[in-house]
């Protein structure tokens, strides 16, 4: 399959128009096939935060940064650490002793997940890898003094795992950034000198296959430079026909340029978007950042992940699950065993799941309970139960069967007894005793309907 | 409860014998009858070696002590720490900063469990208490600073939880332990100056239910003085009548002497023992304290928890599931998830276990399948199904029915239809579809049966 | 004469023409007046480097720069701090709790120094005042948390002492430096980007009256742009009418351009240089930066410094004597007493030695012992004895006396017999006894001579 | 000499009285030749208070014991350490890791001691050895993994140095002596089980020829067994023959029962006591223990030195001038100049101090300026100036001359022209001009006068 797409990719590069700086331009560049087939990836939020690991990895901002202060995190500082302790002293503390990048390559792949997207410069500015732009501010110099986004990068794709690295184009403490932002954004340094050259450093270096990018809202993407450094990306780049980027490129941008949408945090449509997005959100409902204190409620537990993950994907997005792996460079079992759940669950009804399409209903809610999620590959229907029917028949109204129709579900061949409801569509399936599934998710896979 | 048991106290105390101090006396006396009822505890390690939370609660001595060394130890303190770091240097960073007593016995009472038994010191000597014996070696002297044994002992307590202390007789590398040993134990400086003034001072201060003795072996029980002091706690402690102890009081006397018998780490007697006992084990297969690198594959899921838990209670045991908090004072949430689903299957099937008594039978293994365990109170037995059964029907051999044996099952009401099999005994039940159980194990009441 | 040197400015600033970026042209400015007349200043290097306080404050280099390292470091890094410790994570402990500008200023003032010059940032890059471009690797961002630069500023001005500020060019392990150097100084990167901003930052923010530059001599002035840069500062800065500098601004430079000439580090000439120079010079012999480990041997005593200093005016140069503060903040109290005595010193002999010119000859050895050496204003000559003359007459071969001509000693008004030596120069003194002088230096003051 | 001590330490065996354990006893008992004779003795205060190095050695007791606190070290603790650090987590930083034994010991012996005397452990309780009843609060367990007082006797002994170990009898927060005293020393619990089972450990491992007892005003000598402690030491201790203590054996017990007389710390007689005696005092005069942030204005100068140390020995006294090391292991190069100044001072004058004895007349002020000390042997009489002499002649009012008198100056063998003065005593004699002492000091020898 590499062989495919680097031949894909060789194909399209020789035909490929060349992109101008302008959203007309870019935003007119089809999106690398791999990111929609890959339904399901896995992000991972780590970073200096992830030594206070407290709060969230917001950390930070929310000490010392906003007015007021959280005020928990103000007591948690002066309760435990000396007066005048500041963020930057933590780096050295992140320590990373225990990463393997073959383990936790191991984990996001046993989650069925085909990419994976790694911090490597959130907010606070500390780069991952050696930036010679973030120079004492960065994971080879200080802490783990080690190379975390190459280290990653090569675990993941020796498992054929597409890997993407997470970018913040704003660092809320930077001097140059602030110098910038005081000067209403009509000044660059921090861009031209900081952001920019560090971002190209980065694709130069890790050939990202995915830049997640973020922190855009403070300042139009003319500032930031976006529409040159995306057209750069896309023309000339080592990465310009596999490179998949999202849609933080500037105040107004998000849910509207860029690649797929993004739009906000955790975005949840209602109906179809007509444009290819994805889902971010967490397994920690408050943080994207390890939390020492995080507690088991304050967790997705794994239906629910499932669920949100059937859904997303039912409404054409990708879904995109974050663990917090800690300063130690652990991921906590109990992340662990949600990923490995969600992979559990994906081994069995994976079919449904890539490189599916959304069909033309997403969505039915005939029983009066929760709703079944629909997903198709031409006519193929994948009815996906997100609750135990009560039952043992379950009625959908929505498919238009034939005679050839066969119905079955996933993890089982056995043709199931159906029957027609209505004149022009619905059938009532007569369901078996479903095996267990801790993922509380079955898929029923109606084949030749429309 | 808690009057009643005064009461029952109170009389006991007005009859009772003096115990004398050798061991035909001691082990005359009747195990208070809370404990036998209890069945579940929870068992936390905790102390120095949750700092380096590497390898186990062992760390010290596979470090240090053993010979050969651990050389995983041995190499993560050369990576990790300058030469000479000393054991003693983790105990500032024991920072129990996040230690929320309530939260902590909200999630040991939400486990089901009617104990907690709690490491006051390990072998590594560290009190958490202040002991006067063991200055600066102490969680209030260092570290936490904070009365950890205590301050448990009221959140446990007003949970309506009896709270045991865990103590190490040896220490391994106390110096007046190893004179003692260098003279063959036949110098007791270490036993009359360190070990028994504080267990004095232990069970005054916090007047424990339990007290769970280890660290026994090395010494016979005429040097650590063991038969005075338990004649001192049956006779004259201010716990001498709920006072309940395990069997590590001397090489040689585990598994023969004492209250009930632990015999080994994680005993599992084959068949029903003629002495209460009590199952130690811990969700961390390879350790009793918090390792920071455990991974999923390391835990006990709860279907096993629960099997064990039930094998053990029907062969007369006590079931004492340990889990091992950070240094920071958090219990893990993938050990919070497995208490809470313990839990939640004593919610519902907790009548076949609690003050139960093993039956005349206590397994039978008619399916082919999985062994099914009783339980029982008189006339009533509780058949545990620790598979989900894979037919509709159930068969039974061993009870005796009559013409008034009801069968339902834990958490519905609803009689169940059955018949009688032989002549003499046995019995098929018709199973409904039996609900969604995460422990995966379903318990059947059968009442009148003998 | 605060006011005084303002209205000089002024002047000065009102006829000055520009001048233009290349030696010919800057070469040609005359050196401030306050500069040759102070004499005497001290230097202070403070940094990172005062944390390991080890080996000199080129640890950083001589432990991981240069080829072969120095084994003592390494093996001192080996035996006291963990694998993998970088040099970046002593940041956080470099405190200066105790670090106190006014006591400091104090003890500078004592010394009789007239002017006081600190490393605002050494070759390790480290910036002693929060220089935007030096995010999270400046004093303010981490350890003292505090603008070191103008805490002292302040201090050393209110007791009337000139400030100036020590800037090292290049930065051993600066990424963007090194970078440039990998292309042989073709790419100024690190000049335009970090060095000449955070240059004019430094000018603007503290005004100082001295830029001690060094570091220069890997690459040419035309890599560092260091004519432009003292153009500006000649013609534009708001410190162009007071400034001095030195003549470290690119190899070659030294001894050649510039202000005054320090050529190198404890630069000692022959005879009279025909440039005004300063020799830098530190009480410990072998480190500028504190040394934990410094035994006294180790140490210049007080007569050696005065001797030094004495040499050193009477051949024109200035002093600038070097002590390194502990990380703590402190002045270690042996270097305090060396300050003291110089000033006890300067405060009975100053006279000789503030403000005064080489005579026409610098030095004399007639009496087979240590020279004397002479400094003079106008007709008054100053004849400094730095060994305790062994008779009680002492005779001069170079002075032309007078009848006019009177002879004292500084520290007594008191007339000394004398008598002329030979027809046309040399006297004879008759000595008192000479009082105890811990600097073992005596100052004869010769009137009306030539 | 050593030979000889111990032939003679042989005879005293062999003729010794045994001791009983009362004073009356005691105090009979001759104090060991080598004690009188050494007359200058080095005291080292270093003990975990070297960490903190602020205030002085008393810090734990007035941070957290006294009441109410001292509010500087209060205020220090909050500023520079997180709240509720505890002082036993300085250990860890007491690294010693710059100690070399052999350096102190050639310091001590340049300074011309002749006795070395180290704190043991200190009030702090921390013992400088692997006290066995000190488990994780001494130097070998924690902080510098390291037989302090072991490494530094072997040091000292091979420079013919006597080697005395300081102890304090009290230890202000050991729980078992707060415990004695809230029982009014009734209990003795702390005495048998750890000062007394300590005190022989320290005695039989390291023979220390000095045991300078402290911190015993609290309680009566009944409390610590005193009396029978030195009986053992007297009669059957490896030291019996040749160990000296001090007077610090319980309350009411100073300046008036033991070996030699403290009496109190830098305690100054106004005239010849009857008792042998010791001054102990500082070079920091606010501090035993090192002082971080001590100044020099804290530190006694040499001429303050020799001649606090001429008058204590011309009163009969031995001379303990104390230093503290870093928590580094080093004897900052202040005090070694002290220590050196004084070695040069008695290496030229020392025949005045060694093993001289008072004179029957220790001072007289016959100039009007400040005294002139006495010391003599036989008849040979050392008149010691302190102060430069203003004349050149100097009257001495009374010693006996005769005709065989002679009157040197120590340093030069050249006898100096002397007259009587009266007809029974005094004389007057005609000074060279002195050499330079920076000791400010000078000694007349009279030989042949009474």
């Amino acid at each position: 399959m590499l062989l495919l797409l680097l031949c894909t990719a060789a194909l399209v590069s020789q035909t490929a128009a060349r992109y101008t700086a302008n959203w007309t331009s870019l935003d007119a560049r089809p999106l690398p096939p791999w990111y929609d087939q890959a339904k399901v990836g896995i992000f991972v939020h780590w970073g200096v935060f992830s030594v206070p690991s407290f709060g969230s990895e917001w950390f930070w901002w929310n000490w010392q940064g906003r007015q007021p202060p959280d005020a928990k995190l103000v007591s948690y500082m002066r309760s435990n650490y000396p007066p005048g302790f500041s963020y930057a002293e933590f780096a050295p503390q992140f320590h990373a002793q225990f990463f393997d990048p073959a383990e936790w390559a191991d984990i996001f792949k046993a989650s069925g997940a085909k990419y994976v997207v790694l911090t490597a410069k959130h907010h606070e500015g500390f780069t991952n890898w050696a930036s010679p732009y973030s120079w004492n501010w960065n994971s080879v110099d200080t802490g783990p003094h080690r190379d975390l986004v190459g280290d990653l990068a090569d675990a993941v794709r020796s498992r054929s795992l597409h890997y993407g690295l997470y970018n913040s184009l704003y660092e809320w403490f930077n001097p140059l950034y602030l110098a910038d932002k005081k000067n209403g954004f009509k000044t660059q340094t921090f861009v031209t000198q900081k952001l920019l050259p560090e971002l190209y450093n980065m694709v130069v270096r890790y050939k990202p296959e995915l830049i997640w990018s973020d922190g855009d809202w403070e300042a139009p993407d003319t500032y930031w430079n976006s529409t040159q450094f995306l057209a750069w990306l896309y023309n000339d780049s080592p990465v310009k026909d596999t490179i998949v980027t999202n849609d933080r490129w500037g105040a107004g941008c998000s849910c509207k340029h860029g690649g797929y949408f993004n739009c906000e945090d955790k975005y949840t449509p209602g109906e179809l978007p007509k444009h290819k997005w994805e889902k971010c959100t967490s397994v920690d409902k408050y943080s994207w950042g390890y939390r020492r204190n995080m507690r088991m409620i304050d967790l997705m537990d794994l239906p629910s992940i499932i669920k949100d993950m059937v859904r997303t994907v039912a409404l054409g997005g990708n879904y995109l699950l974050n663990v917090g792996p800690t300063a130690d460079g652990i991921i906590p079992p109990l992340f662990e065993e949600r990923l490995r759940g969600l992979g559990a669950w994906l081994d069995v009804n994976g079919e449904a799941i890539y490189a599916s399409q959304p069909w033309r209903v997403q969505t039915e809610n005939s029983t009066g309970q929760q709703p079944i999620w629909y997903t198709s590959k031409g006519t193929t229907v994948y009815a996906i139960l997100v609750t135990k029917p009560s039952e043992t028949i379950i009625k959908l109204l929505v498919p238009k069967t034939s005679t050839t129709t066969k119905v079955t579900y996933l993890g089982n061949p056995k043709a199931l007894p159906w029957s027609p409801v209505g004149p022009s569509s619905g059938l009532i399936v007569l369901l078996p005793q479903l095996p267990y599934s801790p993922g509380e998710a079955w898929v029923l896979k109606l084949e030749n309907v429309h």
